[in-house]
């Protein structure tokens, strides 16, 4: 395998992660040849070229147009605002490229599935970046439900809060616009979706509740705005017959920074996990000794596979930005033929119509079926 | 106020726990006069005796109809089988006797809102059994959403959890029958919904899912039988138009012992509780310092009464059936005049309509009002 | 066995939790007759049929003598302030009753050995009131060992800390006076010392250092006046050859409410417990599946006796008052010849050469052996 | 400030450790040139081959003499063995380069002294590699001390520990020799000391016992063979006059994985931290309201610099391996002129004499001033 020539477009938070992943995927692997990084694309060329230097990349550009033209350019890592992923992933797709592109993958479904046709027709690799899918700790639970430790599931609960949109006075901002899609359902619930999908199967009928905490913000003028889309989502659903779940989306709940609980029950134990402590995870198994049944936790170790290329020594923990370099190990192992672990654009539509389901839901006021 | 003589019907955990609050509350308390323990009803002669000598009761009987005629009773403890509890509450009612009945109040909606009626017609009290909220960390809570420390309630989250119904493989039982009611909607729910009561109010509207992790159980003589009600509800709900909420009950969750985990979100702050750490709570305020936000594990402590009366020092602990007592001592002090914290028959038929309301919500399939 | 007669010296804190538990003991446990409540002695006669009222003794006295010598009276409960404690109990020992005092047993060391020698001449039972030992998850923890669930012990570690000498602008009180002992040494120590006698064994050498947070108080008179004892203490130890071990005491460690936090390390696993949660341990099993391992939270259930006589369900709690319940327990079972588990005077006086064996390494600056 | 040129000695998990944060400093902090990676030297010409390729260095060498001679290298990252330090870094130093020294200096006293020496001669920049002290918790640790938001701190309790030696049946190695130091008290206290020493001080006199929890291990051949040097120790210890403090370390503690423990106790209140959670920290502020007082618990976020320089949001996780990077910005900032937090030679020559004073006491068994 030759090293692989790498575009980015976009160096927001979520670009400097794909170019710090592309840096170290090497150096903590060592088993991939060292990416080169190419082009980088952003909206001005002054801050390109500022942002070139910064991020290691040999070319840069306004025009990301020019970018996926590259010839040097294998693979585009696209992480613009949500309302430019079709576009540009699929130009990059008709034009041959392979595509890494940020979750989610579009606000309308039309742009979704979209991108996932083009994604079939071209043959390239299209990645999604749903990075909390590759955390050891998340393998692990795949593992264990894998070798039936913890038997049949029936009953799964997950939660995600963070507190960003919680001062009820901060003012109106593009956030709150109907535009950018329902609010909290976009934002959040794509994250434990993903999760979902990976350890248990896409919900196939799902019931949904909507909610503003805050009806009105302060437009800046003076005056008041009436707020658009909802801060909170609550979500009943089925995954096949067997699993009854539930999902709260809350982007309005203080204290919370960065929680994605997950409450997984099955016949012989149950597994817990928080994000916010996303290098533990806790078991309980229900055949321990009577007397000694607890939940166990457990923390991030070399016996978690990759944890052990970062670090030989169990406790140590790896970082939310460390996550991203395992997918793109994923990335890379894919296009050397590894079946490896990612969701491509058909399974992030799968998540994505989960998500207008819910929203379709929340108008009937009762079960919508996920198609 | 003169000695109150109690009498007592049941004599299983529920018995034991009021027998001994009654034993306790005066030396615990100290400003409430000792209750004589008059007479106490078993379905047999020789097991009431026992259970009288046991708890300390002057006669026992086999006939809880004399007990309630017995001119030196009082007030009625009635803590047998839920489906006993409208015909001795109504008895002792009627016979001008106060009532303390444990919770739920009937397993059919008719005969609850017989019991209320025939509360209202008697004057008498009619408390029931909730002693959830009599928890000092309950109070301290109440407390705190009173004097606005954490804004304006607008979502709350409730999950009651344990594992008795968890092993596939128990016999079916008569827990599993439909005739004993919908299952972990009678067994658990109404404990949240006691919380909610007292903390932000009832819901007005549900959204119920329910769900089987073990359609079968074992007959018990070779054979699977089909089980006939639901061990795990899922909730949505409303309180008047500002706060969505969600309740979940699961009695076959693996590894959860006596789980009861409230979160409420609120403008200015949150609060967290769990019932398996009954002697603490967690606060978040949004306007401490930056930097140094974050949830506070609060202890009980002489500062949340009446925990006071029990332990002069902080982080000591109180017991789940030192909560009997508190209830106990609210009942003495409401027949004293004061104004005590009580779920009375009215109050408790909310509870039991909200219920009602769920189970329809889950045949429907759609949103139902609570009456 | 008899109903037995009681006799209570005092009626502080200590006091009021012996009542409650001769109270309670014969409802809880159903095995033991009822004590009778005899004779309650206080320091003038009025406060004594107060408390004699409050707790439902039938005799009042402000002589402790003529409780004593009531020849209705089979067992004294001794909980004065500890300098009393040698005279009564000495005095009830030699009048042939029984005798439950309050821990420590006395400041000097030559009154606690006097105590010792004289219940060893009478013949009685001569128990001290060291309930923490009594906790069903303390004696889970005793029985994890006794399975050799953990191998051989090499290590442990123990901390008690509170906050209530915290506040540096406090007054002076007699608490920070020479006379009233060591300070943090006799308040906390002889707990920690209580539970590892009871898991491990004595102390066979200590090496110990005391500290002043505040080595002056305000002296309530606008001037600050110096404080004689130490509210910190830091110890090494040997149990025997086998377990090194450490243990700190702190009154004045600011958001510590009643912590004793132990710290077990074996050859095949490890046990912690936290005080403040006295409803759950961990344990770490070595032998775990790899990938698997982790401290599990076990929650206080009927499997740990006799936390069943309390409660038939899993979770739900015991307090502090309770252990003192299970301590009466033993008492009355002590009393019928069964093997049960009580720090008698012979086993507390180890403990308080083990306190003094500190103090003094304190003053030699080096290792001191305890006798 | 050009590009610097790096040259690393060593590629063990710290090698790979500096490499990958010379890779990603300028990426992560944006504000420093991007290192050169000039050369890596290892024990064989093959191997050092394959690591410049892994880690992006453009020489390769067996003869890490050649590395120091070699004029493109500024800077000299030594991650070797600790027995091989002091020669690298003198070498190094007297070469005129700038050192960048794994921990703990050197197993003898006189190396240190000597790596010391020869740093203050040369003039340049002499960091060591205790990367703990810059977790962005960390630092806001120290900032909560500055700011006097716990008052004057007067006891303190730091514990590290894993289980890596807690398995009594695994052979006998070369960590259980007596030549590659005193055991835990090199492998594990220097880390607790830089911590102490960055936040409060370097201990001014120590009082150590040490233990061996298998005084013989399986020698390989079917014997057994005695264990050298001690898997434990337990440290008494006061910074200046008015900290009292212990210390334990244990590398044979069951079911610890990454623990530094951390207790400090203020006038005005307290804060935890333990390194197995290292992205939260807890406060406990003794002014907080009566009835709400608790400890917080603080997840890093942007307020605590420098996390924001890694992720825009709160409590998303930094993993251990990226304070190293950190770190590397420190070395970067320092060679700039700025003030940064780093241990130089001299600091961590007091780290040395802290661990040896400890071993003298142990074997004076008493009170051991630190030089």
């Amino acid at each position: 395998m030759d090293r692989i020539g790498v575009g980015l477009i976009g160096t927001g938070y979520m670009g400097k992660c794909h170019a710090l992943a592309w840096n170290a995927v090497r150096s903590v692997f060592g088993d991939v040849p060292a990416p080169r990084l190419v082009h980088l694309a952003e909206a001005d060329q002054a801050l390109a070229e500022r942002q070139a230097s910064a991020f290691g990349f040999e070319k840069a550009t306004d025009d990301w147009r020019k970018l996926i033209a590259d010839p040097e350019v294998d693979i585009v890592s696209v992480t613009t605002p949500n309302r430019f992923h079709a576009e540009m992933a699929i130009t990059a797709l008709e034009a041959g490229k392979h595509v890494w592109c940020e979750k989610p993958m579009a606000p309308a479904l039309a742009d979704a599935e979209r991108m996932a046709e083009a994604a079939r027709r071209s043959g390239r690799l299209a990645a999604l970046g749903y990075n909390y899918i590759q955390n050891p700790m998340m393998r692990q639970i795949a593992k264990l439900l894998k070798e039936d430790r913890i038997g049949t599931v029936n009953h799964v609960r997950i939660e995600m809060d963070e507190d960003f949109m919680a001062d009820g006075e901060a003012p109106y901002s593009w956030r709150n616009e109907k535009t950018t899609g329902y609010g909290a359902l976009d934002d959040f619930a794509v994250h434990p979706l993903s999760l979902l999908q990976t350890l248990l199967g896409n919900p196939s009928r799902v019931m949904c509740d909507m909610a503003r905490p805050y009806p009105e913000r302060p437009d800046g003028k003076g005056g008041r705005k009436a707020v658009e889309n909802h801060d909170v989502a609550n979500v009943l659903f089925r995954i096949g017959d067997g699993i009854s779940g539930t999902l709260q989306v809350n982007r309005a709940a203080w204290g919370r920074k960065g929680r994605i609980a997950l409450q997984i029950y099955g016949s012989k134990g149950s597994i817990l996990y928080d994000q916010e402590r996303l290098n533990e995870m806790q078991l309980y198994l229900a055949d321990d000794k009577a007397g000694e049944q607890g939940f166990r936790t457990i923390f991030a170790a070399p016996q978690h596979p990759p944890y052990d290329k970062f670090i030989p020594a169990p406790g140590h923990g790896l970082g939310f930005n460390e996550l991203k370099i395992i997918e793109c190990r994923q990335i890379l192992g894919k296009l050397k033929g590894e079946d490896t672990l990612l969701i491509d654009f058909d399974h992030g539509l799968a998540i994505e119509r989960a998500v207008h389901a819910m929203a379709r839901s929340f108008e009937s006021g009762k079960w919508e079926r996920v198609e």
